[in-house]
């Protein structure tokens, strides 16, 4: 019998490939998004459209505003940075860090799966060609599964074990991309950029656009997003 | 000048307790409580009552939808237990437990301590006269600080060094109240039945109305609530 898994899907190309990992290790798919104040909304249709390509069980999404504390570029009203070179995004932890964000999105996943008797909650995280941001390290995820185990009813009982599965930590971008065509991800249906126009046309030129079109030019293959520079 | 700290506040007696104790401290104190689909809303106003008693530069109150989730007599349509002995506390999790709760709040608290420039963060969960809740232990405790420290801008930076202050943590209810009346906290601003009527009137006999009691009267003071029986 397939086993329930949880799965963080933002919408994003990471998220959407590890699910369709997760989808094809014959795991049952309970994905779960958030609408946590970001500045664009765009992502939450792109989980929507991604969840119902995936086959999932069920897709939840958890309101919750941390916009309310402020102080990111994602959240607040701060410009994001554009046309940043491979440099200038591995020289410290961007203005779009979000504070605490993983954790709290991996505290409510760990939630919903020992409501669904979950033992496995998958994240799109990657540690290569990712942000810097401090939340996506394997330690912190080490760290994390750990809590998990000592936190929850069925981790100390022995009723579950929780494992945090981060398929994607060690691949690069193009690696990601290379290997979510081979599961049948369509690509088209995601969405990466952390300024779209009014319109949700990507702006090309944020750290989340500047990584994903290199990593389609180094996988050998056409991006199906359009971008507006 | 004082330091900034994020206190956990239910607007129960452990947390107002806990708020005292961080107050003569000196730290300056940023209350947080969670609107989260608990079955009685009788506890945020204590925990307004208790901020404003306490003199805190702001009280947040975040909004996350737990009960999504179901599955808890906190939550959920379960009832609450009633009438338990000391050692049918002792035997195992209680069907109050909610998934993953402490979690999902320390991780809220964390965001916004990073937003606040606070390392100091403040719990009142207690693992002496306590429910038998697996995220009070002074062993899971641990593991969210140094989750907290992985997890973080600040924390990665060196920035702020976060701590998980849980002054109770070793106290008996008696201790707390004791601890708590030398320090003035106002007791009938708090709320700590787990099934009130619909007045608001303290049941008398849910487990967290059972151990106040008995803390009370092991202190020999004189608990300024009513119970319904």
């Amino acid at each position: 019998m397939p086993k329930p898994a949880v799965i963080l899907l933002s919408g994003g190309l990471d998220s959407a490939t590890t699910a369709a990992i997760a989808r094809v290790q014959g795991f049952d798919l309970y994905a779960l998004s958030f609408d946590y104040g970001q500045r664009h909304r765009f992502e939450l249709d792109s989980a929507r459209r991604v969840a119902a390509s995936m086959g999932v069980q069920r897709h939840a999404t958890v309101v919750i505003d941390l916009a309310q504390f402020g102080a990111s570029a994602l959240t607040a009203d701060i410009a994001v940075p554009k046309g940043r070179s491979a440099a200038e995004m591995d020289a410290g932890i961007p203005i779009t860090y979000v504070p605490a964000r993983n954790t709290v999105f991996l505290s409510l996943a760990l939630a919903y799966a020992e409501v669904l008797g979950a033992a496995d909650i998958f994240l799109g995280v990657n540690a290569v060609d990712y942000s810097g941001y401090p939340d996506c390290r394997p330690e912190y995820i080490a760290a994390f599964e750990k809590l998990a185990n000592l936190a929850t009813k069925a981790g100390v009982e022995g009723t579950l074990k929780f494992r945090i599965h981060t398929p994607l930590i060690k691949m690069s971008k193009a690696e990601i991309i290379r290997c979510g065509t081979q599961l049948n991800v369509d690509y088209s249906l995601t969405h990466s950029c952390y300024d779209p126009d009014p319109a949700g046309l990507a702006c090309g030129r944020c750290d989340a656009c500047v990584l994903r079109r290199k990593g389609f030019q180094e996988a050998g293959l056409e991006d199906p997003l359009d971008y507006a520079s």
